[in-house]
């Protein structure tokens, strides 16, 4: 089987990585210059929250331990105040954690790997025009030449702003679309490390919510963090609004001091590095015949509140590579990634942006806080009965789908649990837990 | 002002002309031929519903007289079930109607009036690229020659699958879009004249509800009526099951008799004519600064349930014409446009959504039937407290979005009056108008 890939990001590298051990003859073609050479644009060294999903797609080509070096354990949220108070709250039970991880340093490791599983890559190759009755790839090479690929079957991992889709939704009829924009867009910013040592506790994903807007911060493996201010674009407190160092700066120093006294390059970074947009792209079909599959971002691209992104495009990988693994047929295969994969994708999708609104402001409420602790419990004390939505979107392989359902019917019971009188005093009582209990068992039946 | 217009359809024409007689040098681009020069493509030959934001968009440059010879009034929908019985439902009140008129004809004499204001229309022109910052277009004409349009502003008007709405997709950020295709797709027959008169009576819409699909006709002047099936791709009863001339005949035998009965070119129309798709494009900003501004379907593409596409994109051009009126700055002009319409174009992108269901099921049930004359006569009686929602759609100029509203609050009413006891032999009693009296005066409160 001849196989061409467009896209070598994150989901690319890995689907080809797959493909290769599956025998197919994979050339991989990536519209950037090989990142290998060159160094990544200042202000979008991104770094990602691995989780359990992104984890069992690495496992699955025998890489999750040796990317698990470059990694660094995120144990809960550290919640951070104006005042400068800190909260800690954890994400799962004890031992379980999240990764912060480079989205450069990932995808170079991925690409090296694919390369070793005889995986050729070209760089520098654009998209340029897609046959799709017979898998008829055009690309435009960085001297502007045409190269002809033709293969049994295009994969698109070319990302949210696919060419490979952009070629099915003008090359094929009832193609369903949509691409969403939030009012939020994104600035990242660094802080350093103090004294040479992480100046802030590595070990948990660090939060400023403000109610509209937030900041965060993810540890990298220098000692740094890299910063994300989700921040309206436009309105009273807006990149608009602050759109000079200086009235940057004294909105940092009203709204994040803690934040701000560890940035020393704030002037130029806020100065420097861009703001980018954040899109929701959901769409129908993922494929055409046995020709052309979309996957990962190509087919679903989410905001990243959840941190799924990349884990869900890794999921993708296992879900096909299974497929593959199942059925000859290439139709048959596609029909049933896209028939298992859209509702997961349509969940996660709607599960990102449900979490900016929790990231962003009810972390800071001290009765969400009470009511993640009044799950804690119930789930250790019944396992089976229980498992907070977080732990199933993170800590487990449960079908997104089906963790946004169970979520929903979670949030009724807790709004009843949360309405008990004095619950801030009786959280902790037999009688609280027994009443969670029966509500539980009635909406079960 | 220099104005480049892009497409030559219904309202390009029709704005073209406001625009020629506020003085502006305008010249169109239109990608098909000149249709007054070719004849229309076979299984294509539309015929739309105008109806009074249409008529009043004419008016606004002299033409509604001259559009009216070519109009056929109907008056109502005619009801056919499966036996050949026919049901008359009026549509408004008496001298109230809708009005058949050729896509075609309509369009040639809205380019000939456009030609005779001043504009130039340029035929076989594709717009191929479009520079936001200066209007500066590209276009390849017949000859694969490129021909650039610079002007001080360019109007999109290039109908559902707007080349100018892709420049913006692309060549700007944060462009919130969808396209949503509907399960069930359209083919055209005909039905002809019998003994050279109209087979059916051409003073009525005709419907043939069968629940999950229909078929409609409306007559046109050479006496024959173009007939509409409305009828799902894929599924038991659908294009992929009858495909074929010996199926589709034994489908239409058992389902749709007495239309049948009048189409003697149904076997060659079955095979020959299209499947065509029905989508609704919704979108969000429809202009870029004062250099692009999207019009009509370009920005807001509908189903045709309500038959209000065209008369949308009317009123599009009366209300841009007043704010070209009132501002002499178009930043200005495009962003009260964009203000004013976007939530009418959701509103109404909704309202032929819903009326699909009307049409091909509610309008063949009694007790649809009763709540229409129940309205009809609660109208007649208290005119101001009550305009029912297809006359507020149809006969009025009231925002679309203002009638969706106006119409969700006349259902709850209407919910409470249809689940009166024994309603069908009381509808008629003071009792019943007294109760619905009250309703509609609690609710105003």
């Amino acid at each position: 089987m001849k196989t061409t890939v467009a896209g070598a990001g994150l989901v690319g590298s890995l689907l080809s990585i797959y493909l290769a051990k599956r025998g197919h003859n994979v050339t991989v073609y990536e519209r950037r210059p090989d990142m290998r050479d060159t160094s990544i644009p200042a202000g979008r060294s991104i770094n990602l929250a691995m989780s359990d999903r992104g984890l069992r797609g690495l496992a699955g080509v025998g890489l999750e331990e040796e990317i698990r070096k470059i990694c660094i354990p995120m144990h809960g949220r550290m919640i951070h105040d104006v005042q400068g108070n800190t909260n800690f709250q954890r994400y799962g039970k004890e031992g379980q954690f999240i990764n912060s991880v480079s989205r450069g340093e990932l995808n170079k490791l991925l690409m090296t790997e694919a390369e070793k599983a005889g995986v050729k890559i070209h760089f520098n190759s654009r998209l340029a025009s897609l046959d799709l009755n017979t898998a008829t790839a055009k690309f435009i090479d960085a001297n502007n030449n045409e190269i002809v690929a033709q293969a049994d079957t295009l994969l698109g991992t070319d990302g949210a702003f696919s060419a490979a889709r952009m070629a099915l939704m003008t090359g094929s009829d009832r193609f369903d679309y949509s691409q969403t924009y939030l009012e939020h867009g994104y600035k990242e910013l660094t802080i350093l490390p103090v004294n040479g040592e992480f100046a802030l506790d590595q070990t948990a994903l660090h939060i400023w919510p403000r109610g509209g807007y937030m900041l965060i911060a993810l540890p990298n493996l220098d000692k740094t963090f890299t910063c994300t201010l989700f921040f309206p674009f436009e309105g009273e407190d807006s990149f608009a609004t602050y759109n000079t160092v200086v009235k940057g700066r004294e909105f940092f120093e009203r709204i994040f001091p803690d934040a701000l006294a560890l940035m020393p390059e704030f002037d130029e970074e806020w100065a420097g590095n861009p703001v980018s947009s954040l899109v929701t792209v959901r769409c129908l079909p993922w494929k055409y015949k046995d020709k052309l599959l979309l996957v990962g971002d190509a087919a679903h691209a989410i905001v990243p509140f959840y941190g799924q992104g990349m884990n869900c495009g890794f999921e993708d990988c296992t879900v096909l590579d299974q497929l593959l693994g199942a059925h000859n047929d290439l139709t048959t295969v596609f029909t049933e990634f896209e028939k298992l994969r859209k509702p997961n994708a349509d969940a996660v999708a709607e599960l990102a942006l449900m979490n900016f609104v929790e990231m962003r402001d009810k972390v800071a409420d001290p009765m969400f806080v009470l009511r993640k602790k009044i799950e804690a419990k119930f789930n250790a004390k019944h396992p089976t009965l229980w498992l907070p939505l977080y732990s199933m979107v993170t800590f487990s392989d449960i079908p997104y789908a089906e963790a946004l359902t169970l979520g929903q019917w979670q949030n009724s019971i807790m709004e009843k649990v949360m309405a008990q009188p004095n619950i801030t005093e009786r959280w902790d009582s037999l009688e609280v837990e027994e009443y969670m209990h029966s509500l539980v068992k009635e909406f079960s039946l």
